[in-house]
């Protein structure tokens, strides 16, 4: 990304470039993500931390400190640059999650340390893909996203004010009530577990429950169908342009051989009416 | 939309129209709408509520008259025609639910006042076209929909009159029966909750409720079906006619030019006659 | 159907043909249909039906002694021709329903009397296409559910032999590991209710449940592909006939045009070589 | 597959092959199959077995010992070649489970014999085309299946490390998280049943159940798209490959006529010239 072309040597940063960038030093890297997954697994075991814990741990040690290393030769060679890739920021970001200290109450950070391993996403090309079309997906659903957010959040508001007292660990604030209604969408228990409670103290609580499931899942199948339809219609776009463009070359090909066939006529009648007229 | 163009100066009804309609307000009355989005979901909060209480009260209040003078000057604009318009009887209908006495037997309707927030789809016009296209799937849905509902109703008064006396709570009436049987359909709890327990009591209860989830859910994938046949459909009938009135013009093309060639070669055929003839 | 083309009056069974036929006594019977469905319906309800019981009673013996009539008419005219339609069938078994004995162990047929609403499908046209057409999707799924089912079948006595001893209420018979499969299927409790408690028996029970669910959601997914496929192919031959034929349409018309050219030509020249000959 | 053709008579070999490949024989063969189906579902009926087990454990070798000699013959027609066919591995696998011994710590492998039935997929071939077409469709999820895969692994060992200590019986292990994670991907019991024991004495597991759902049904949506968009895609394909080649077939034949008509009027030229030259 960085096109400093000195004339004779290649720089100092041009040369660490080309080696993060060359191919057997990004499959040496894939490699140790990968063994790295079996390491963050295998920390996971008691069994085994038992009898190899400090190697797994100096082993995760040591390929930590080859993707700190990683990171920031690539943050020397593409400086500000390397920012603007969305790819590079999450492998910043998932590498210094390591380096944070996860002591006392961030000892949660201990467990996201694991994320390290999607760097697999990063490092596998046809996986870089499928997230990339994935992400691109989203955004034919995000109008759609937008109403069923709203709708998701004016129930909860409703459903706070009316069951909030009577319910209080289902719908006591508006973060509860927005779980619940989450759950619901899910259809997981919504009606042995929530709505018959429910509508045991408010007997038409169902005139709730039952449209917003119908809105909410009608809602979720047109951002599916949006999705799908989206995937055929790129899909098609593709194909019909090549066959479009083939017929179109054929069609022009019949007007060109049209057009001097017309000349060809022309001339004969000139040369017709030349002899005639002398 | 009253288009009574009196020949000088615009009358106050097409000023108070072209005001209503400009976009600054529009986008003011958006504003608020969003504002009253939070400060609704304040309310929901006790804590914040003993604070800040009276003020946010004010601003809902604020707000809310500012709403009931734009839905006003729109009637006033628009007259009958006002009620012609869906998105302005919806307007109207979660306006009014406000000024309507919320005490007593109606302080359910205090919790409707949120549906106001909905508003945000009538201000937005990505949004309202996404509304539009939701409403517009439906129509294809429409018959589906109803033998659906006629196997529904059906089934309810069927297994009403078949489990209805042992097990009242979930089938002792028809509107009992309604809803476990759309329990049933969400696939909701249906066997450890419902069938098993019938089952104990009517043993062949399973004739009845194996069927019915196949029934009901292989109508439903119809009915989504229906909707993204729909959509392909749709898709695919304004793609097609471009590219075939393309493909139709190259044609109609191809069609004139071999018609001026016939015709030239008639004229030379006749100027070939003439002087043979002389 | 019947085509007894007698010479002069119509016969008996034309005129009867014609009168079960005629638009107004098609409507009749929906409506009497209709109103059915409302008293069935009623007959749930036994705070009206100590009111107005009889009434409701005499009403519904009156329209099933009007729908034997229109069967029987209808056979007279049709005769065994009245078996080969499926409609016809589906009408004379629901409403023969009603004039089984439903006392003792056969009170069961009492509340399948209400199958007799169903006939709305067989009276309006647009749901007789939608249940035509659902039974079409049927046939393309065929293959996959024979193969579907195949598999349900070994994995229900895979799982008798395996935990029909130990967990005997789920999985104590063929039919009782059938239905517990079924539910399986439909992800009904399926880990929580079913194989977590057996898991504490067999700890590698998930080695069969997780499989099978794989395979059989994976298989449903694909049935349902399968009619949205077929679906989306049907709709598209109808279009890219009608568009094909118009396209060749025009490509012979250019053929034509250019054959008529042709001969033109030959006419040409052959009327030059005449004079020059002379 | 084995193609040794002796000058004049069929060698032992091909006369096996010709027997084993023979309709009738393949037809008897599946005939067994569905017996042994039969044989083996009553199997698990006690009552049937008291009366007439000896008669069907009789059935069952008899049927056995004829699937043994099938593959042996057909293991001596193909040699190796055999084992290169994925349905003749399958149907050797399943057959051979039953000469295993199925005592002691193997005694599972007694129901796994029940998997043999499944052979009637190796002998339908309608049902072997289905099966082929499942497997084709695993293709094209094979990279989001990964992807998921990946999520769903790192997913594992962040919640074995967060609540392990807390829950050991659904997230004690790396494998218990897997486990309650495909549960949870199932949406089975998801809420009521573990995120919100969880979140009882961890506030913010929402945090990670929430956004887990919401990634993997929206990977496993993308994953069904991407079968649907296959399906759809070499449906197409098929079908626009034939319609083209006709449309190419038509132009062409208008080109070669306009040749021809060019070539024509050229000789017509060539003649009218001559003459005058005299």
């Amino acid at each position: 990304m960085t096109s400093e072309a000195v004339a004779g040597l290649p720089s100092v940063r041009q040369r660490i470039t080309a080696f993060i960038e060359h191919r057997s030093v990004q499959r040496i890297l894939l490699a140790l993500i990968l063994i790295n997954a079996v390491t963050l697994g295998m920390e996971t075991m008691p069994a085994l931390m038992a009898v190899a814990g400090p190697a797994i741990h100096l082993l995760d040690k040591t390929i930590l400190a080859v993707f700190v290393l990683e990171i920031l030769l690539r943050l020397y060679a593409h400086r500000l640059a390397f920012f603007k890739d969305a790819w590079s920021v999450f492998d910043f970001a998932v590498v210094s999650i390591a380096l944070l200290p996860a002591s006392g109450p961030f000892s949660v950070l201990r467990a996201l340390r694991v994320l390290r391993v999607l760097r697999v996403l990063t490092f596998v090309p046809s996986m870089r893909k499928i997230v990339g079309a994935l992400m691109q997906s989203l955004n034919g659903m995000l109008s759609i996203a937008m109403v069923l957010g709203l709708v998701y959040y004016v129930a909860a508001v409703m459903v706070t004010k009316l069951f909030g007292e009577a319910f209080p660990e289902w719908f006591g604030s508006l973060g509860a009530s927005l779980y619940t209604l989450f759950q619901v969408m899910t259809l997981e228990s919504w009606s042995m577990g929530i709505a018959r409670p429910v509508m045991e103290q408010f007997p038409y609580a169902w005139l709730f429950f039952v449209p917003f499931i119908l809105i909410a899942t009608f809602t979720m199948l047109n951002l599916f169908i949006a999705v799908i339809v989206n995937a055929v219609q790129s899909m098609h776009d593709e194909e019909h342009k090549a066959e479009h463009d083939a017929g179109q070359a054929t069609q022009q090909q019949l007007l060109l051989q049209m057009q001097q066939l017309q000349q060809e006529l022309q001339q004969l009648r000139h040369e017709l009416k030349q002899p005639t007229a002398e």
